[in-house]
């Protein structure tokens, strides 16, 4: 069945081609009530302006794009990106604007696939995840004047607006609720360090662990897999002198921290508090049930898909605070061991 | 800064715009080395077909569909969807054939989208998954004449061509797993009854349950998720004669029903063996690390994908039968305990 096109309304309603066009297009020339006619033959024939056809009129592309640059296995193992994508899909749900999706593996195919979608106007504007320090998108977005909004900040001066959460305040929480529960030497295992946001984190641990007179409040990398940070708990646990508490970047680390935990024959959280950032639903599947840092993901890739269809449509958009995230305690934080 | 034009590259190359589009069209009117020079200049301006304009000449979208009907919140957790995304990203690689995605939370919506997608020619073909009885999709694009593909069968015959692997050899090869363990009471914890692969998995379970002779193989259903996971494992594990292994048909609900035993002290192997489906990085996260059946899931969306791409292009595709998964056995299984 080929689509329906003005030329078969015009023969179903007895009209000529120009009366459909005017009908579809709302322009005068037709009465009103050939119009409900045409325009009730033009439905149920599931007639549809062509999206190339309407680009080219109005310019518009009608869809949104997102590239995602991490490792496939990451991917598919981390709930972030399909949180946030179910977020994006919602405000979508009219079904006018569509998400082109790509994922990359390195930054600088992220930066092509930019390019190519605005020459080939596949896209009005884009989100954009992960920000690194000096990160090449911005300035090359800008020349494009291709509308994006960043997805989790931070905010600069000059740059696109985001959608953004204090970690700060949360990081603080985490931290305090350690030391409260007598907690001194707490170690941080964090995202890939050329992340803004683990750089923010990072530089939030490091004031709350002064602001708590920390002994020890170490950070070290790892790329958000199971693997990773199993072999990060593991290394951290084996040596002199170990944290007594742990905060990990993602559930899946948690998870496999707690994993290697239970295979070292050490208790959580009788001799190890373990803290989580994001929570999900993994974090409560697991035994004991951890203790999480915990944002709406989902509301967040809503919220930034609305401010980037603004943008579009009026060519101007503010940043946007949302509330941070909170402290979620459950069972895997305890009193710090007796030494 | 503007998309460049025509216009601008024979403006830079000194030509007219006659001779540009003879250049870039590849038709002859233009010498070889005036041909070279124009490319290059595009090349260097960054310039590209616009998509619309590809689109009206060609009828060609340059895109394919994929439409995922499952809760937001299911939609974050489990891995599956990200792995399948991240094969068809992968043979979309070379950037010529975009992804449009979009979740939905009822079939019928994804069945006007799947018409919508194709009025406006913003798919040449879509992904089918999660096949239902009597799925009404089939003959709704049969109708269209849209090209498609399903990931994960099954084959019917006169229905659109499938990406499948025969789970019924994985199904035999758990269960005899457990049998040969001594289990003669499994449980099968399943997906949603009206999938067509959750009602595959479970013929297989009754089939294999009868050729290895248990005295008790019960199927319930959940929807993949913890909660859910989780709430049905108690209830099995609360009755009366419970069953002393339970095969779980994804890796969230396999990791919460280990986190409700240890809850209810039930020792994970010693009193309950658990089998999860589909292996994942969070099957070796959890401790006991989980004895899994595992596929490719990234290669079953690479070859579904070039399966789809081949259908367009030549109007004709095959199905494709992949290797069957396979069983991982870990620690999460062992002997059956005494009575």
């Amino acid at each position: 069945m080929r689509r329906p096109t003005i030329v078969d309304i015009a023969k179903t309603a007895g009209v000529s081609k120009g009366a459909v066009s005017c009908a579809l297009n709302g322009r005068p020339g037709v009465s009103e009530s050939t119009r409900s006619r045409i325009l009730e033959i033009a439905g149920r024939l599931g007639w549809a302006p062509s999206s190339a056809a309407r680009a080219l009129s109005d310019g518009r592309a009608g869809a949104i794009g997102l590239i995602v640059d991490r490792p496939a296995l990451v991917l598919g193992t981390e709930s972030f990106f399909m949180r946030l994508i179910a977020g994006v899909q919602d405000e979508l749900r009219d079904g006018t604007t569509a998400l082109m999706l790509q994922a990359v593996d390195d930054p600088e195919l992220e930066l092509t696939t930019h390019k190519r979608w605005h020459a080939e106007r596949r896209v009005d504007g884009v989100l954009l995840v992960d920000l690194r320090r000096d990160d090449p998108r911005i300035p090359a977005l800008a020349d494009l004047g291709l509308p994006a909004v960043v997805v989790g900040g931070p905010m600069a001066p000059g740059g696109p607006p985001c959608v953004w959460s204090d970690d700060a305040g949360a990081m603080r929480d985490a931290v305090g609720h350690l030391a409260g529960l007598g907690h001194r030497r707490i170690a941080r295992v964090a995202g890939p360090e050329d992340f803004v946001h683990t750089e923010q984190r990072s530089a939030a641990f490091a004031a709350a662990a002064r602001g708590f007179a920390l002994e020890r409040a170490d950070v070290v990398h790892a790329d958000y897999s199971g693997d990773q940070g199993a072999a990060v708990t593991r290394r951290l646990l084996s040596a002199a002198d170990p944290p007594t508490a742990l905060v990990f970047d993602n559930d899946l680390m948690a998870v496999a921290g707690l994993g290697v935990a239970q295979e070292l024959g050490i208790p959580v959280p009788g001799r190890l508090s373990i803290v989580a950032w994001d929570d999900s639903p993994l974090c409560q599947a697991v035994r004991p049930e951890l203790t999480a840092v915990g944002r709406d993901i989902t509301e967040h890739g809503r919220l930034a898909t609305a401010l980037l269809l603004g943008h579009i449509a009026t060519g101007a958009a503010a940043g946007l605070e949302t509330p941070g995230a909170a402290l979620v305690p459950r069972a895997s934080t305890g009193p710090v061991p007796a030494r």
